[in-house]
């Protein structure tokens, strides 16, 4: 192996850019070449590349968002476009592949590795934490911690005007987000995608809170639960009392990584590499049960991560 | 005088207990009794109070909300209720009241104060620094680097995927949070409610921005503009090209008080108990052209506080 | 079981809060009645208790330090003291007594619970993470992103000067802290205590990042290698160039927990409260490999938990 | 005027960037070329600059340190040097030279007014805020801020373990950092160096906060006041309990500037090419009573800023 690639997809992540220090400079260590390509899948069809060595990436180990960029890109769905990266591939002599990114890239990376000769490895990093087969994507630390401290600024507010409060953050379909903030913030209630939310268990543990003592409350809800306003709503309704909504926005996708994402970020990108020299691909890189290990890209994609229903039940006897 | 209120009211502001702990340790060293009264003007007027010392003042500097709590009260309008709180003044044998708040608080203390002897002070303290005849509320100074650390952060996302944000933070009437985040965070374009916005304008900055090479970007809004979910509709629709809106919550108005915001408080509180143990009231405290000056309530509720227009040219010039 | 007891003991930890509260919680919703010692072995000894209750524990979630309040307790080495301790135990009937600290903490601990008929079940937090048989340590992850966050600002002024910074430490007789913060924050050099520092290694490692055109460099040195003082004289006089020293203080003990301190404190508190359910003492709770699991305070104590190598290689490669 | 240069000089501090980026941006507007001498009078004195334009400063506003880099210039005390410095000014035709800097930069600034034609106007960027004539400096209060958060740290487990912390701040002669974070962290004594510090008096204040139940506390000392070590030593056989110190090191001169910080630096910024264009020079902008203005570097340069005493004694009944 002589030349490898890396690419930045999807949503971006706190810790991509850690991510590609990391590769860059174990690669140049490893006497490897590495090729940026820019924009995502987009740059990669388009054959849209520079040259990375240890010193283009330094000072960027602490910088959130990507210096590669990264875009959506709905036309790699299609077979013709997948080829068009494989040949872009193909020319530049790219004999092993690093794809930065979350389970849509993956899935991309999937059909790419069907199309090319190239190995690919897949490195997890999205704030969503929804990869199957890794116990912790790069980015999730930070965004946890975003929200985590912007809960305890709102808490102030709630506890002075003894109100309610909602927060909603992001997870259209899945709830490690807001099951790992809730649970270490301290959220009053906990709402999920995975689990339909029934009013009259709101209502109920906010009539139990109540008669506790506790007056002001936060509720935790993934956007995936659906309409927050209503729900704001409903509650108002019920309680009789006032209650706030707060959407914590692009806010979490960015920032400086903690030193757990850059950690993540500095071990997935060496497994990376050495799994590259290894001559290995189309593999996913990642802790699981706390040791570095991987994961097929097409089990990873075919499977559906779980979502920890015990620290649920943990969270809610917390919040009593 | 020997003994006197405190009263937080309207919304929370970051450094309300610092200010609290400042009266309450001024008061002390000056032989004052201090009660504080509950949830605002509501537990004025229920006669809600409870004693505060250095003691019971201590290890809150740092916190924000308040310890005194607060509450809306429309019914503080009402004749007949501020002359139950008068009443509760009178019969308490408060001398001198210290009201912590902002533009409304004060529109109720200077009602107050025609219908009670005792001495009023108001410390002004308010996220939305629109209090005529004071440089600088308490909790401005938070507020303000609260939404520019979001900024950055959002920043991150937005140059990584070549994309602008729109960024909504409070102010309903009033464009001094929108104005100062927005200068210090490097927006693009601030948008404030004193100012029409015309589309045309946002249109040709975005153009020139392009052509200038900048792909991302951030529009600052005050909530009181308008509809900002139409804003990134309009702007999608006219550039072609995604738009995002991150609506910044109520951490806002929460979180630990910077240091200025505390330096503030601890002046303001200060100043306040000074001017009672010269049986002076009615006035509001404050800094006027960085010296402690004061105003008196009647001129500060009767005027509007002017937005710094030469800013606003100056941060469209800084964002070229 | 009926009751239960708490002490925090040793330095203090962010996340001992987050602790205390998981066990009140979780105890209170199995119906035992929990006691907190005060100021570690030192009240228990004195029998200087109070009780703790979901109410009592409110709001203590995100604050640092210990609301026990800890403290050292040299005279806990003598088996007279230790028998006071089982003495208060047996006096109050508690029947499980949940320690919370670090190694030194969990000696006592194990003294303790040959003299007493009390289960003993050990927490381990510490910013130190040196507990054998637990992956992780409540309180390491705040520590760490603290001292990475002060890194990141030293950057700016050593990028600014171009200049050398040594950066201390905690860490007596451990790596852990430095190595971890190390290579998160991309020090060029790391000095553990467990490794031999040798002057010409640092010489060399310093001509090459300066014939590579890094003009600027971190040196982080846990404070037990030794006199950093005198290592940066060493340093200036060989370089010919000035070299700054910054000791992050106990700051590094302090702060609010990170969200991954936190939880670990509710899933060790959870899991801490089930044993003892289960009649089970006189063991360590804490992931191993990612997984909640318990070692016995005796082999805990007995083993030193060794310093991933393979990560200080790893920094080293990443700092090119 | 055509063609004017920045120089940053001296220690490095937060906003120096934004500093930059409003000269040049401003300048840009009012078809001004800017040049940059990088590592201070060094290059001005060798010549090295570079030009920068609009997009050469795009992204610095939230950096800390400079990226005109900086370096202290022993040398530049001699005639000679800046005879040099003023030739490279002529041979490059720079009209007017924008030095950002403190104190010991300004006499520099005035040695070189008297042998060069270039206006020159300086702008007061220092963590020291010693300026006189001057309100406030850019970078002061990011370092406040910095140090204010450290200590609410500290006082985390000062709280906990019930013990004296000495921190030691930077400010070799001058005490403004020490009392401004002192009176904002809520420090029990603050020592700085314009007031000779008397044991007794410390012993006393120490004394009565034990009596008060108070039994921890924080003492914040300027680097000025001596030797903090020996001081924390004769406390701890006065009072017969441990006291620790915690040195805060060069994370005071670096980090993301405040929003107040990038907000002097963009007015500062602004006035100082203002100036410039109005053929002004050998001035130091600032902020006086809260408006911008001006002040010969002569008259500053003679003189000495005062420290405010009435902050001091309203900080000390703060802290009963």
């Amino acid at each position: 192996m002589k030349k490898i690639g890396i690419v930045t997809c999807g949503g971006d992540a706190p810790g991509m850019n850690a991510a590609i220090r990391a590769i860059v400079r174990v690669a140049h260590a490893r006497s490897l070449k590495v090729f940026g390509f820019e924009e995502g899948w987009k740059g990669l069809m388009a054959n849209e590349s520079k040259p990375l060595t240890p010193r283009s990436v330094g000072g960027i180990l602490q910088l959130g968002g990507t210096i590669l960029r990264t875009a959506r890109c709905p036309e790699f769905a299609r077979r013709k476009s997948v080829r068009e990266a494989a040949e872009v591939l193909s020319l530049n002599e790219i004999e092993g592949l690093v794809v930065i990114g979350g389970n849509g890239t993956f899935k991309g990376a999937l059909d790419l590795s069907k199309e090319s000769d190239t190995l690919i490895i897949g490195i997890p990093a999205t704030i969503d934490n929804d990869v199957f087969g890794v116990d912790e994507t790069i980015g999730f630390d930070t965004a946890v911690n975003t929200i985590v401290t912007e809960i305890d600024k709102i808490r102030d507010t709630a506890i002075s005007h003894e109100r309610l409060f909602i927060v909603e953050v992001m997870g259209r379909t899945r709830g490690f987000l807001a099951l790992t903030a809730g649970i270490t913030a301290g959220a009053e209630v906990i709402l999920v995608p995975e689990i339909k939310c029934r009013m009259e268990n709101i209502f109920q543990t906010l009539k139990e809170n109540s008669m506790k003592g506790k007056k002001s409350g936060i509720i935790i809800a993934a956007e995936g639960v659906g309409d927050t306003r209503g729900l704001a709503k409903e509650i108002e309704e019920h309680t009789q009392s006032e209650v706030r909504l707060s959407v914590i926005g692009y806010a979490q996708r960015g920032g400086s990584p903690t030193a757990r994402s850059r950690l993540l970020a500095s071990l997935y990108g060496n497994k990376a590499v050495e799994l590259l020299l290894n001559e290995q691909g189309n593999k996913i890189v990642g802790l699981q049960n706390g040791r570095m290990s991987t994961i097929s890209l097409e089990e990873s994609c075919a499977k559906e991560k779980p979502l920890d229903l015990g620290l649920l039940a943990l969270a809610n006897i917390l919040a009593t």
